[in-house]
């Protein structure tokens, strides 16, 4: 407990942010920081302030061409990590995207990779001098993993853990850890101790939440490649409101690391985010190599299927939905899915609408699992301070709590859906099932917490542990996405979708990215990418705007 | 609940076995059935009684062997399905190892499997026309899924499930069903439905539990191939007891098929029992060209990694230890371990002990765990019929129930236990643990239940979700098993240990079968076949008495 002699949490949190901007060099600090009325758009920005040579390294999205530079002695770590830093550190202070800086660290972990290759020949790894940024949850030997909680700060990991871990058998360099709400369970990354993360393609809206530090950072190209949680949609959502690619793979394909304790019946998995789909290709191609099952006890040694992720000539069998019954899809995101369906379906593909009757019924199963330790774990962590709790956040109270015989009947309801959600898709011979990713497409900040938030959309994806990735598409058009009559005459089904509908404002939203979301089903990670490159192939075709990362 | 006008559980017990019964060929009745004085060793009656023909047929060990000529149309399905039904009839009969049986059935999809290779060439999959025998708990279409529960009678299943399901894509044959304990949860394959199971060896002796059928059918080789269940060393132990090799595989190994509610902290598996380690390891090898994944949403798409499993010219490293500081092992188990390390030794493997003080602390989380929802699954089943239960089973009372909060506690303490063995196991570079299965090597019926039931020896491993293999190794010898002074002045630790110290009886157990626990750590199953080979190997070059099987 917060004694009266103990600083307040505003005056930790106003330390911790003192000392990570002084991890920023003095040449890489911005003064004046733009406002965001005179400057919205960070990522255009940036490219003005950054050298031509600066923006040729960072602006390369496919971590292939990087990768091959690197490895090649072509291009120095140090040069690269000191290009995304510098990027990184910029981006940070137009939109809130970053919690831990280490560079230092990273600049001394690039020259060694450098060392290593020009004395050996050899890489360290498949990712052998490549800069990753990741969330920050996950512990990095030397900086706060806080989590977002004034509690948490000034306790530095005494080690890295499986997922820093895994990077670096891999090869990589870390150089930032990246912002994230108060809880995790929230679509908007705000908390206490570093603030409000926005969105670099119009900093007036929000880059999603969980992993929304992430989805920032990348859009922003201060990172090629970063690694999220997703647990609802953690990692989807943020992708989809920025623009990028984001996987969230079933439990047991990429390594984790849990906290506190917990339920344990919807499982948080930590997946790629990038701009690029072939970034997410290799990302998930080596991953296998660094043997994350040695490192994270629930990683299952399953290699990636690279006959499974091609297209070859193959005709797909893809299911849609555009409306989960539950929350209505604003009319960008409708028409996202439906441009895509009928690209793949001018494409030779088939395409069939998929039955979602039942998914409200998920969205219940998992709101009693995330509910039931009754909100414990974040009365725990505010009690260290004082800090407030959120209003509005997916986090359960005590009414939420269920006895051990009702969450052994929980896990029961969850294993019968779970076998004929199973029997359905396989006797389908569905490759993927595209659908929306939020009903919604920009908010303000401090707006999802008054939505009455639904994520059902992905949330039935955590539930099953499906692999799932957001997948870009389009941008909001105000030609094609003016209210229609049948979306004016929409008749609310409950609080969540009045709230949805009445949002709704393309002023607001104008130019902003929409994306759909591919689900490759169980261990599906592989469909995810060959669907991906399907509808990258089928709307090269069209003419759509994509967005412009 | 049971009221006066309904038939009571002895008469619904007794009106299922006269059925069982019925479903034998009157030829293949055994009339009168030996008495256990008479003729105790079940095995030997059956190679007197059975034609050359029939023994040549069901003495074969090795599936390779059988598969190669059922493929070619050397020997044909139905012709082998006879000659394992009829063994198994007949091992039923001196042990009541079965539960189902459904020998029509089978010999119709024999002849469907002969009819379909003579028309096509083709195979219907890697097991093409293999009789196999499966534990009662799976659902297989027409017959009873009764898990020794007299209320669950006289309701045949609907359809197949996961694990039938899996089996028939292979190709395999299914005959009978095998018999259990009441609840699972004993050494002892005892219910009310279909009485006591015994050890085909020696009658007088149990056959273990739960997959105490399965072992008891397998020993007596009316089955080739047998799919148990292991939740704490439910197919380990019995396989020990009856001298055959059986694999508890780490959850998402193999399709499962879950009943009712209940805990989900450490989860119940599959996998199969042989007398031959060959056969243990084609059906693993085979067990993914089902795609078991479609089957059930909780098997991972791990290949067999043949490589593996493979001995090569290795030098292994392998750890050991042969006490694990709760309850001593008798003196053949210990001369068992001891055996094989030194075969190993002398073979040119590296051994070293393994540390195990924290294996008493694991039973605890192992307890916890299971006994969680204080036994309402159990109260619910009797409650159907009014069937007593039997009391010394591994089930909670209410007194065990966990609030969420103390669940949540511990999937806390599970996670950090399993990140520090993972750490330890990774770090260590073992190839696999050598170590007893059980303490003991053999009770007369109803011992087991007064025994304190300690199976920290197995259950440790299903709370790890480590993959962990029984092997036979040797058998009781009067002269080198004779209680040494250090044994007769171990001062009993606890209840268990006293109990355990005082049933070693070499007149009871003199040459039964003892074997060794081979645990290959997460998804090791390739660890645990390639060890076991290792040790055939190193053990060929000793002379000890093997299982005579």
């Amino acid at each position: 407990m917060a004694t009266a002699t103990q600083p307040s949490y505003l005056d930790l949190a106003a330390q911790k942010r003192a000392e990570q901007l002084a991890l920023i060099p003095a040449d890489w600090r911005l003064s004046p920081v733009p406002s965001i009325e005179s400057t919205p758009d960070a990522l255009s920005y940036l490219r003005r302030i950054l050298s031509a040579r600066e923006l040729s390294l960072t602006e390369e999205t496919d971590i292939t061409v990087l990768l091959r530079k690197l490895s090649s002695g072509e291009l120095s770590s140090l040069e690269l990590t000191t290009a995304f830093a510098k990027r990184a550190a910029l981006a940070h202070q137009l939109t809130t995207c970053c919690t831990e800086i280490f560079f230092e660290e990273a600049f001394a972990v690039a020259k060694g990779m450098d060392a290593y290759l020009a004395e050996t020949g050899k890489t360290i790894g498949p990712l052998h001098g490549l800069p990753v940024s990741i969330k920050d949850l996950f512990s990095v030997k030397g900086v706060d993993t806080s989590i977002g909680w004034v509690g948490l700060t000034n306790n530095p990991a005494t080690s890295d853990k499986s997922v820093a871990q895994t990077l670096r058998r891999l090869g990589a360099v870390l150089y930032v850890k990246t912002n994230l709400p108060q809880s995790m369970m929230m679509s908007d990354s705000y908390n206490h101790v570093f603030g409000q993360c926005v969105n670099p393609l119009n900093r007036n809206l929000i880059s999603g939440g969980s992993s929304g530090g992430e989805s920032s950072l990348v859009a922003a190209k201060g990172s090629v490649l970063g690694i999220g949680t997703d647990l609802g949609g953690s990692i989807r959502i943020p992708a989809s409101l920025t623009g990028i690619y984001g996987l969230s793979p079933s439990p047991g394909r990429h390594p984790y690391e849990r906290g506190n304790p917990g339920q344990d019946m919807v499982r948080s998995v930590a997946g790629p985010m990038c701009v690029n789909l072939a970034s997410i290709e290799r990302y998930m191609e080596v991953l296998p190599c660094a043997a994350p099952w040695e490192l994270d006890h629930h990683v299952a040694p399953v290699p990636w299927r690279r006959s499974l992720a091609s297209l070859k000539a193959k005709r797909l069998r893809i299911g849609f939905l555009v409306d989960d019954g539950v929350v209505k899809v604003q009319p960008p995101i409708a028409r996202a899915v439906r441009d895509v369906i009928d690209a793949l379906k001018a494409a030779g593909h088939e395409v069939f609408e998929w039955d979602a009757s039942s998914h409200g019924y998920a969205y219940s199963l998992w709101e009693k699992a995330i509910f039931s330790d009754g909100g414990e774990g974040c009365r725990k962590k505010i009690e260290m301070t004082g800090e407030p709790l959120v209003e509005g956040m997916l986090v359960g109270t005590p009414d939420h709590i269920l006895t051990t015989s009702e969450t052994h009947q929980l896990l029961a309801d969850k294993y019968l859906y779970e076998s004929s959600y199973l029997d359905r898709w396989t006797t389908s011979g569905i490759d993927a099932l595209i659908m929306p990713t939020t009903p919604w497409v920009g908010y303000k900040p401090w707006t999802w917490v008054k939505s009455n938030a639904y994520v059902g959309y992905t949330s039935i994806w955590n539930l099953l542990g499906y692999a799932a990735m957001s997948v870009p598409i389009t941008t909001v058009s105000r030609e094609q996405d003016i209210p229609s009559q049948e979306w004016l005459n929409h008749a609310p089904r409950n609080a969540g979708d009045k709230f949805n509908k009445e949002q709704y404002d393309i002023n607001l939203v104008e130019g902003m990215p929409v994306g759909v979301q591919v689900v490759g089903g169980r261990f599906g990670e592989e469909k995810c990418v060959a669907v991906a490159k399907a509808i990258e192939q089928a709307m090269r075709w069209k003419d759509v705007a994509r967005p412009s990362l």
